[in-house]
């Protein structure tokens, strides 16, 4: 028995969040692409922008993408974009993820093949970010998208941020597009039972690893006014070294401080099986747990 | 988004397991079959009967099912049979389990199909049990095999023993079969941090329902020799009534009364991913949550 399929997902960020008209062409291009599936597309008209989440083996989201960004770069015109998120492109950033069977290396190189490609087709300055940066200095996607569209031809003044790809020149409409690699993000909230904001701040604090918690969390305190809750609302950058449970059970420990319980908690869009696996397996105490014996992983592998 | 696969599990006995040659001609009828999912195969030459898993939509089932049987009948000669554990058929028992997409009723209605034709393919004599069961006292597998292949033809000449299909009188080589649906059998051992054997008797007598613990749960208490622990082995019959966190929270409450820690735990065999996430879902106090939120899952639904 061997071989699991190999699930890649990618997370393309366009701008454009009002027109549904393009919206909808862009998830066409991307359904007609072939085998890759769209799980979810959620535009924000306040953003002006538009996230969609696809899954499928590594070609299949080579072709997804690369009629994603033909759509992108004839559809949307960066000169008349406006909208609250920051932004730099018409294609803003395409992030891979692996999923299952696939390394990060793989994503790796699905981005740099990726970004050479559409760099070529469409005359566009293309950067690598996270795993699949050339250099420290542009893993983070905040630094390269400084300045946005309208601050890019100054920057590329710069040798410092000449691409990874394509011309040393913005593209006048679809300006340019950051590529990258990086593990599986679960936006992961955890609701208190009281209603005092300090509180979860208070944790928040302590458990994100900016301000010394745990590695691979980010973390805010936020307050809830329909349900009067306090909440800390974290983002988990990798479960696989920083797993579900322990930062559920660090939150129990910081607000039982406080004397506070914990009233509940919440994913936010998709979580990968192997978080819910990992967190059963260690509240079971299951010993050398096997996925595989997740029936359904079964059905996946080879016959017997 | 609607429909995820429609996904029923099958776990044929037959009378064989010793012939390489036999079980693998059974095996190969299945694989050959169509496109239902061969999961696993063990043969226990001592029992002299093999075990095999499948799964599939149940239009698939039916026909590896009718394929399996085909060639049993054939192969398969009770006269000459010889083994520890009881049969009173060449395919000794077919039990349907509903896995996901489809109601226990579905896998009823799987059950009488099938009956109905291989009794008239085969002249089989075929016999209903638990939820496919024409009535309560042919729900019990063990009520139904009593006197085994040699005792049939008198207990057939009762007319409480006239078979749901199929001829009044059992087939010469290949017996009767029993063919039911149920619900998915989880397989739990639970190691104490004791070698006291008593302890893991006191848990087992006091979560079983059989002596008035928790319903749909089978437990007796063992000692490993090799790990010089006492075990609470556990076979969990319904998982969605009983989930495995009751059965972990009341063994580590019972143990707690022995000052006696959970070393750790095991599943053995397969278990449904749907179990685990329960169980994810209960410890990190998930609210409301929606099994589509698996990526996996989502994988396996319409797209948006």
């Amino acid at each position: 028995m061997s071989g699991a399929r190999r699930l890649v997902e990618c997370v393309p960020n366009f701008s454009e969040g009002r027109s549904r008209d393009i919206i909808d062409a862009v998830a066409d291009a991307v359904r007609r692409s072939g085998p890759a599936r769209l799980l979810d597309l959620s535009s924000d008209p306040d953003h002006n922008r538009s996230v969609l989440t696809m899954a499928g083996d590594p070609e299949s989201l080579r072709l997804a993408t690369l009629a994603l960004v033909a759509v992108c770069v004839e559809r949307i015109d960066l000169t008349r974009h406006r909208g609250r998120h920051p932004r730099m492109g018409a294609v803003d950033v395409i992030p891979f993820v692996p999923i299952r069977g696939v390394s990060m290396q793989d994503c790796v190189g699905l981005a740099r093949a990726l970004g050479e490609e559409i760099a070529r087709r469409h005359s566009l300055p293309v950067y690598l970010y996270e795993e699949a940066a050339a250099s420290t200095g542009r893993r983070n996607l905040a630094d390269i998208r400084k300045g946005e569209f309208e601050g890019f031809p100054a920057k590329m003044a710069s040798p410092d941020w000449k691409p990874d790809f394509g011309p040393d020149r913005v593209h006048p409409t679809a300006g340019c597009v950051a590529v990258g690699a990086r593990p599986f993000l679960i936006a992961y909230n955890i609701n208190l039972a009281t209603d005092r904001l300090e509180v979860a701040r208070s944790i928040a604090a302590a458990i994100r690893h900016s301000s010394g918690g745990l590695r691979c969390v980010k973390a805010m305190g936020l307050f809830l006014e329909d349900r009067r809750q306090a909440q800390v609302s974290i983002n988990m950058t990798d479960f696989r070294s920083t797993p579900v449970h322990r930062v559920f059970e660090m939150v129990r420990s910081e607000a039982a401080r406080f004397g506070v319980a914990i009233a509940g908690s919440e994913i936010v869009g998709l979580v990968p099986q192997d978080a819910l696996i990992e967190a059963a397996s260690h509240y079971l105490r299951l010993e050398g747990f096997d996925p595989s014996r997740v029936l359904e992983r079964r059905l996946e592998e080879d016959d017997v």
